[in-house]
This record gives C-alpha cells, sequence and structure tokens, in this order.
C-alpha cells in the first residue's frame, strides 16, 4: 500500500520529519511517498499562507498521486482538505481532522496545542466546519511558530508542556491535541508531564489514512463537471479536466 | 492483545454474529472475548432497555475485563459508553461512536440506517451529545427491529438497499452508516446498490477498538471516587469501590 | 391522589429525607408513596451509578408504581428520567427537568449548586438534553457529595451560600437551583444570603409531579413494542413485556 | 390570593372568555383581576400590533396590579413579557412561556397551533428567545385569526383538529399547544380526536401563574434605574419613576 | 431624497445630536425628517422604556412618515425595528442593526461599547436576535447611561476608550461599535487610542439608511391583513387598519 | 477613488461583465481597476477550483492593489477573502460577503439563487462562516453554471425566475440574492416577476467595497508576522514578505 504524504509547507525538512516519523507507525507493507509543497510559505502560519498551500497542496496530488492508494494531507490545519476529497480518486485524510475525530473518543473535551498565535482563529474555524465546536475546550499556542520549533524542538518542550497542562487544568480538556508537522513525536515526550492523555497529530493522520486507505472506497465523483483552466501545472489542469 | 466485546443485548446468537464478523476484522494477534448481557431485552430497542443494557454492560465489563487491552461497545447506540468510559483502565470504544466519527472523514454529512424506529429520537440524542448533529444528514430506518433482522437477514437485504438509496438521494447524505449489530457484514453486500460509500458499523468499531487499544492511553481516574453500593454482582460492586 | 417518589440512591435515609420535606409541599389529598433503589451506590456521584440507578428507577416502578397517579423521580440529574416516561401509565417528573423549566420562567439564565464536581458534565448535558443550554449561567459545585452533605447539612451551609453568591455575581445567573436530594429545604434557610430568587429542586420537582398528575395525560405508547428480557425482577420483566 | 390577568388585546370579550376559563381553573382562594388593554389592536396578530400591545400590557399592570400577588398575561405570545418582569414586584409569567415549559415535560419535542399565520415567525422568535428551538417540531396556524375564532369556536374545531393531527403525525410532535386566547378550553374537546397530549394555553399559564405567586420571590430590582418619561398614563410613569 | 429619523427617546437634544451628526454624513440631495417620541422615557435603558419606546417608534413614523423615502430608526437597540419593517412602505434600518452588519466586515469578531450596563442582557438578545452571535466578541457597558453621556460627554471619553481597548486586548474584538445615539461622532475622537477599527453606530445605520432608500424596494405587505384598533394616535390608528 | 475588483476566474469576458456593471454603480469619482485571475478555472464551480482561486485573488492583489483604496473580491462564495483581509492595506469586501448582509438587512430570512449544483454546500459552508445560517432560508442552484449563464443570459432568465419564486413560496424567503458574476444586472429584469425583493449581488458588493473604502480603516496587521515564500509571483512574494 503506498500513501501520498502531501507537506503543503514548501521546506523539505519538515517534510522528512513527518515522512520519518509516519514510517515509525506506517507498519509493514505501507510506503511513504513524500511530496513537499512546490510553491508556497516556507512556514504557513497565516491565512495567506493557508490559502496558497491549499493550491500547493493540489499540486502536489496532480503531481504525485498516481498509483497511491491514499492520501494524508499533513499539515495540521488541513489547507485545501476538501478540495483533495473531492478531486482524488482515493481516500484523503487532513492531519487536524484525524486528530479532532480522535480527540473525540478519547475525552468529553479536548484542546489543541500548536505554534504560532495566528492559528487560533484559522483552527476554531476548522474545528467549527468540523461540526465539533462543542467538544473543543479551547486552543493554546506557544509563541514559537512551527518553523521555528522545527529548528529547535529541545527547546520548546518546556512552553509545549507548560501549554499543555494548563488545557487540562484551566480549560478542562479530556485529552489535547498537539498539532503540527514540527511536533512529529513529541507527544510521547511530554506525555509523563501532562496530566490527560496526548495525541500526536503526526501519528494520528497517519493511522487514519492508512485505515481509510484500507477500506479503499470514497465518495462518487460523478457529479463533478471537468473544469478547463489556465496558468496551472500540467499535471493539475489534466487532473481538473478529466474529472 | 485481548479486546473486551460486549454485547449488552442478552442474546448470544447475536453476540456470536458480531465477534465473528469482528474477528474476521482484528487481525493477527487480537484475541476478541465475547460477552453477552447477564440481564435485560433480548434485543435492545426501546428507552427503558437501552437504559438496563448501560448496567449490563458495566456489569460484563466488571466480569469479564481482566486482562483485557481495551473495550468494544458493540451494540450500535452504545448504551453506557461514557460510565464505561470512566471506569475502565482500558481504552472503550462505541460501535456508533466509531462508525460517526469515521463518517466525518469519508463524507461532509452522514445518514444512519438502522433497524426498528424507535431507534430515531434515541439516535438523533446520541449525535447531539456526540456533538455531530451538523454533520447528520438523517436517520432512516426500516421496520423489523435488529433482532428481527438478524433472524432473517436475507429478507431485510431489499429494505436496506432502499433506505440507504434514499439516504443519498433525498437526504443529501455522503457516506451512509448501516448502523446495528444484526447487520454484521452486510454493508459489503449492499455497497453496489448505494450510490455512496456505506461504513459496516461493526468493522468501524472493531478497527476503532483495536487502534485505541494499541495507543493505551486513557484518560486518568483519579478524580473519580470510590462508591459504595448494594445489591450489585459482586464484579461490579469490587470495579465500583476501588476506584 | 398518590405520587410515587422514586430514590434511585440506595439509601433509604436519604429516601426519608425527601419524602419527608415533599409532603410539606404537596399539600391535602397527595399521598406520597417512596420507593428506594433495590440496587446501586448509596449515593450517586459518578457516571456509573447514574447508569445503574436508572435501571434501579424502572426497577422500582415497576415494583411500586401500581395504583399511584404520578411518579417523580426525586434525584437531581433524572437517572432514566426518559426511559421512565417511556413506560409509564402515568406522567414522570424529574427533579432537575421541573427545577430548570421553573428556573426559566424566574429568570433569564439561571446557576446549578450541587454537591460533588463529577456532577459538572453529567448536568451539563442534562441541561443539553433540555435544550436549555442557552439560559445556563454556570454549574457550579461543593466538594461534599450529596451523601457527604446529607450526614452534616449544617456543615455545608456556608459553603452552598458562597456558591450561590458567587453564581449571582460572577457568572450572571438571575436564579439559582439548589439541586440534590440532601439539599431539601435548604433554600429556605439560605434565601437572606444570596441576592436572587433560590430554588429548592426538592419542592419545584414534587410541585410539578402533582401538577402534571392532576393533568393526567401522558404521551400514548401505542407503538412501544413489547420487550422479551431475561434476567429483570419478575416486576420490571413484566412491565417490558406487557407494553 | 389575587392574580392580575392581562389581556392586551383591547377586546373585552375576550378578556370575558380567558377570565372565565381561568377562573375554572385557579381553584378555591384565588381571585382573578382581569384587566383589557386600554389601546391596540383589538386582536393582536401582527408585529405592530404586538409592540404596541407590549406598552399596553405596561399600562394595565401599572393601573390594576395594586396588591395583586402575582400577574399573568393572557395573550399568547406574551408581548411585554420581559418588560413586566423587570418592573413587577410579584412574579409575572406569560402564557406562551408557561405553555412551552410544560410541554417540554409532557413530550420531546411540542408543536404549536394557532390562528393567524402571521403568528408563525413572531412564535418561532418567541420560543428561540426562550432557548427552546431544539424542542420544537413545528408551528401550524389555521387560517382564522384569534379574534376570529373567538367568534365562531365551533366552525374552527375542526380545522384546529386538522392541524393538531398533523403536528403529531407529519412533524413528530409528542405533545401540541393549542396557543391562544381564543382558544381557551377548546384543548379538552379536541382530545379524543388528536394521537398526542394537547395543552390548553390558557389553563398552562394560569397554574403557572398561581404556582409563581404561592413560591412569592422575584428577582431583585435593585440594579434597575427610577426613569424619568413624557406622556405615560400617569399609573406608568409612577411605576417607571419610582424604580 | 427624505429619510425619516426617528429618535423614540423623547428627549429633544438627543434628536438634535443625531440628527446633525447624520447630517454631516448624509451627502448631498438627502433631506433629514427627525421625528422624536412623543411619549415613553427621556432616556432608554430598561425594557420597559424599550418596549414602550416601540410603540413611540410607530407613532412617529405614522405622524411623519408621509413623503420620505426611507427610515432611520435612530436609537442603538432598534426598539420597534421588525414593526416598523412590516408597516412601512420604504426602508427601514436600525442603528444597532446597521453596525452589526458593517461590523462583520470589518472584522471577525465584534464588540460592543455603549452607556449603561442595564443594556447588555438586552443587546445580547439583539445579537441573537439578528443571528449574529457567534460574531460578537463581547458587550462592555461604561456606567454613565446614554443620557448622562449626552449631558457630558467630554467627561465620558476616558471610560469609553478604556471600555473599547479591553474589547480588543481582552475580549479578542476585530472591531468595536460605539453604539447609541449619545455617542455621536465620538468614534473619530477615540480612533488613535483603541488597537482596532471603531464603528460610530449613528454614521454606521445613516450610511445604510440612504442606501436602502437609494435601492428602494421593500418587503411586499399584501399579507399584513389591516388591524382594528382603539386608543392609538389617529394617524397610527390610519396606518394600522390601511394595510 | 480607485477599486480594485478581481475576478478570480480566469476569463476575461466576465472580468468585463462584472466591471462592466459595476461602473453604472459606482458613481463619480470611483475609478474600477479590474483585475482577472492569471490561473485557475476558466468558471469556478467545484471545490478545487475555488482553492486554487484563493491563491489567484492573493495574487491579483499583489499585482495590481498599489494605489487603490479598497479591494472588491468581485467571485460570489469570495474564494480567499479572509486571507485577503488579512494581507490588504485597504479595505477588502466580497461579493457573498455584502450581499448576505445587505440581505439581513432586508428581511428575516434569506435565500440564494445561482448557477451550478456544486455550489450549494460550499455557499451552506460560507454563510455558516458569516455566522448567518439561521437567516439562511435555502440555496437553490439552475442547472447551467456561472460560465454557461454568462454565454447565454437571455436563455437563463426563465429558469432563474423559476428558481427564485420557488425561494419565496416554498423556502419563505423574504428576500433572494441573485448570486454570480454571470447575474451582473440580472436582478433588475427579473424583480416584477418574484414576490419578494432580489438583490444583484454584483451591485450589493460594489456599494459595499465603496463605502468601505470611504471609511478608509482596516485592522492593523501588526501581529501578522512576515513570511518567506517560494515559487510566487515576485509580487506575492513580496506582498507577504513585507508583513
Amino acid at each position: 500500500m503506498r500513501i501520498l504524504l502531501i507537506n503543503p509547507n514548501t521546506t523539505p525538512e519538515i517534510t522528512e520529519l513527518v515522512a520519518g516519523h509516519a514510517r515509525t507507525i506506517a507498519g509493514q507493507g505501507v510506503e511513504i511517498v513524500p511530496a513537499t509543497g512546490r510553491f508556497g510559505a516556507r512556514y504557513i502560519s497565516t491565512r495567506a499562507a493557508a490559502a496558497i498551500a491549499a493550491h500547493a497542496a493540489l499540486d502536489g496530488l496532480a503531481e504525485h498521486g498516481k498509483g497511491c492508494d491514499g492520501v494524508y494531507l499533513a499539515c495540521f490545519g488541513d489547507p485545501g482538505l476538501l478540495a483533495l476529497k473531492e478531486v482524488s480518486a482515493v481516500p484523503v485524510v487532513g492531519m487536524a481532522e484525524a486528530s479532532c475525530h480522535l480527540a473525540c473518543m478519547l475525552g468529553r473535551r479536548f484542546s489543541i496545542v500548536t505554534g504560532g498565535e495566528r492559528w487560533i482563529p484559522m483552527l476554531e474555524e476548522f474545528v467549527a466546519g468540523q461540526g465539533l465546536s462543542e467538544r473543543l475546550a479551547g486552543i493554546r499556542t506557544v509563541a514559537p511558530t512551527g518553523g521555528e520549533i522545527a529548528r529547535d524542538r529541545e527547546g520548546a518542550l518546556a512552553l509545549l508542556a507548560e501549554a499543555c497542562r494548563r488545557c487540562a487544568e484551566e480549560d478542562g480538556a479530556d485529552v489535547v491535541i498537539l498539532g503540527g508537522a514540527a511536533l512529529a513525536g513529541l507527544a510521547g515526550r511530554l506525555a509523563s508531564e501532562v496530566p490527560v492523555p496526548l495525541i500526536c497529530s503526526v501519528e494520528a493522520g497517519m493511522r487514519a489514512a492508512v485505515a481509510l486507505a484500507r477500506q479503499g472506497r470514497t465518495a462518487p465523483s460523478g457529479a463533478c463537471p471537468p473544469t478547463a483552466s489556465v496558468g496551472l501545472s500540467e499535471a493539475l489542469a489534466r487532473l481538473l479536466s478529466r474529472r
């Protein structure tokens, strides 16, 4: 089984970090095909960067999706998620999407901890779009963005632990999602310092992508009209036009 | 890995049906420990039966939970789900819970098809309790209850297919959950007759139970006070009192 | 007129406390038939205890309901309320249900004060199930549980007064419900210390039970199928099977 | 005990009809003081008429409230309800308010049947203002307005019965409110023709008014500043200025 | 083009203040016809005063609306707004209504700052009635009422600036509405002291009234029945009866 | 005053159609600077096309925004709206955004009519994102997409009129938005055939863009960090990096 792992951040080191951690979870027989965004922000931390990333994620699917059995949109906040689901012939799962639904099975109310304060309203809207606002205890960010955390993960541990603890103790979260590609694997290191379960978003997304790819079926695309376009990559133009 | 599969219906044939299908999904290295409700309705199809089933599910956990790594509450509608999660030392997943969250990853709006019309308000409340009302396209029931379907699965196929089709075509569902222990495995047989993906609730629950058991951690129970009781089974009284 | 007062806690002293206070309110011509839970927690303060109590309440109705004109489920949080309404031939009212609707007529937003912090999420869900979340200013608990308060009511007065005051002053409640069988009659003693009206949940429930019993009609049960069962008390099995 | 019954319609015959039916319910020792609106629509069936009626209800309270132990705003839709509660020294209950909260104790979802189609959005907003939209199955109106029904109650019976039946059979209502002063007492005559319980709004309001007057306490008005005014009745100006 | 500016407060000085500021915004070719409430509170700051003001606003429309192309209900909180829209043959805009919808285009979440603490629940309900509760960051009031601010605008500036800053810094508002006739024009003076955009409610309402009057069309009133009445001004009685 | 009119569809004829109609509304002294999307779908009618259009709209702002006083995102559905607001130094208004808020001032519940059925869920989500779901009566589409309507506007008139009528008569809309660049100016032609007011989305957006540009102030961008990127147009990279 092959899973296309799309990192719409344009920093290959982040892709390697995520793909590396994802491989430890994927299990035997699962090949991960990593794809880094061709254009857009080095690290997505604004609405404008996220909007561009949705296009980059579609571009990545068109370029690298051939022969894959599932797609893992490996950027917390899931830019372009519904558009990918619309055009993909195989199941697509987003990192935040999978984390939120997993969190709902582990506790009554969940919190999210991530890097970069501008993500707060964007993630609130993401959770609302999932219909899960009632389940959300809150969102806390640490000052360094995901990009900054990726460059100094050790330095961010204490800040992240503190934020997770406050989710549990002040916001009433039963479970906390450590969200973001740059935080891959940190949940395990922080678990002993936080009084509620921690979810590693990279793991949650990877497991869900494999599970959905195993089940295989996606929504039918019969009604989606072929779309003529200009100025897109050849692969993306072809993807849009053949539907 | 051992998963306790609790069927709070008091009909052993249903337990065998569910456990049998669950075994085909569980994969190697997963042992399923089936437990049938000791008391309560033969087939749960009313609020009163569901209320009693919550007690029976707790009783089953207390009696058979020892040595298990996870608990699968294998009755669609998940009677006693939050109470089981409260007292269990290992992860607990409900059949409807897992199905609803999976459905959210497969489509924007999901429908539920099950047997017995009295389940409609009960499942509406269940979905609302999950915070997922916005994602629900609708609930349709066929006239035979789950118990009746279990006794004549072939005879129910046409009715179920018709209900599923109407979920897609009239209610706008992107994905349909075939809910209920008695419907184990029917999704595969109906898939070709319905224009949107079908979820087998028995499978969805089993996969989620294994996934959560693998991750292992549950909410801490520190704050849950030991409870003195009278008139319960020795095992259940012990479970409540030691917490 | 006879009102069956079901206390699903299994402590007879609590039943006596509630029934005694209820008799002072019931007025002439109203006979109260008290019934204590046959099995379950001494004092309900967890989800597991509440789940078992729903069964015990049904059991109590089946055993003692004969000849009654109404049923008063006298445990704040109302375990089994909808199941009782489903199977009862006479009107059923819950203590929390009646208190919340009365509170809505006395103020724009109400708060609840009760004993035992684990009730907070359970009561939030109860209020949401009533559709009244928008009217809820908040829930505050004092550390002792209802059971502990019942054993030392004098000692709890100052704590309860403080909690009620904070509901009004910090949470903006226009009216406060003193919820719980163990708090029967304390509203009158605390009224002068709190700047907004206090509702005694025992009184609110009793008045509503009498009022509904006077009006008499309940929802028709025609559609509720008779349910075969195993392992229940003879009375409960009969109640389920004859419907 | 004296209850001020305010009919803000300006038709004395309606006041007599409501007060007459209310007296049959009030019980011994309850005196009803009827007050008809001094100005405004003969029969309230538009937003403009309802807005004026709120002023007329305040005017009626100021003129006739002295010595009363409770106030019953006897017009379904409850124009001026919150303003009356703000200025009254004794408890105030509205006819629609009391009916909706009673309905919630009799069934999961309730419907309203009344006269005059323009009431539909107004009542939807009223129910939303009560926070009860989730409990509302629907609102159906018959073509004649309340005023027209008052003049020919026999002629409206078949239409009302038909509307009530459709609430139960098409909208899924568990209980139906027959709303409106002009429909006083018709619930009893229609009960046998409708498969779910019917609530007479006049009775529901009267019972609640007596119950609240018995309990006596209202929200404190300390914070409400005295208001200088011009052009109001002497009594109303005094009521506003002394607070 | 003529715009009827209705101030349902009964203080002519407030009308002059609002109309004067509105004229600076209206632009050439727009004539403002000011109308002060004939009866009711000098300054509206309670529910009772607002209820009476709705009647006074209708009265003002009936008396002065002839020949106008649009109606501006120039009292923040918009008493009688929907009733005016129902009976008016030309477009009607409320000051709070226009401010809230403008605020939604300037930021994700808005706050309101006004005078007199009793407006808080009234404005919360107004915003909920507009369906905009999700967009509301909060409401803050300064202690002086609108009437008191009108008499000492300089003295209120520091308090208002402080409240606006806290809306941005503590409540997360992206934009703040300075609401109230008495605050006409103060937004410009406070803008430099607040880190987010300020909306002057008087201006927002005036601009919207002109814009809607230009577009001209209103909802058809065909279905609104003529209403017989007693005790109203001749003009208002005529307005209600001819519809 | 200069308004940048961004059409993220990549069809210049649509830009000309919209800009032409917008000029008739803009009034003297308003210059419209039209910009067509450089890349993406010829006509946006899928989620993938809308996702790419958000990037194209940002690209258009970066390329052509210099010297403009306001930005009009002239594509119904407003792809990239919040991202444009985030990075723009001048006010930004979307066509659907402005239409929905205007509709709220013209009626209690509004409907949307547009071309291409795949817009229905996308617009439902847009309206929910605006917090206006409660105000939405429904969305109806005609079979031809916006692109097809643009090529044969006469041929679409009857279909559009029929859809608008059904919004009013079946869905209870008080006002209908004719949404879409391709429908510019058709509202005037259809008005006499529909019993409720019609809003031309092109006009509503244009008026709002001018109004906001006049007021000038936008949300401060202080907190938005400069973003490094790769692979974007030089202008867009510069816009992101300087912030």
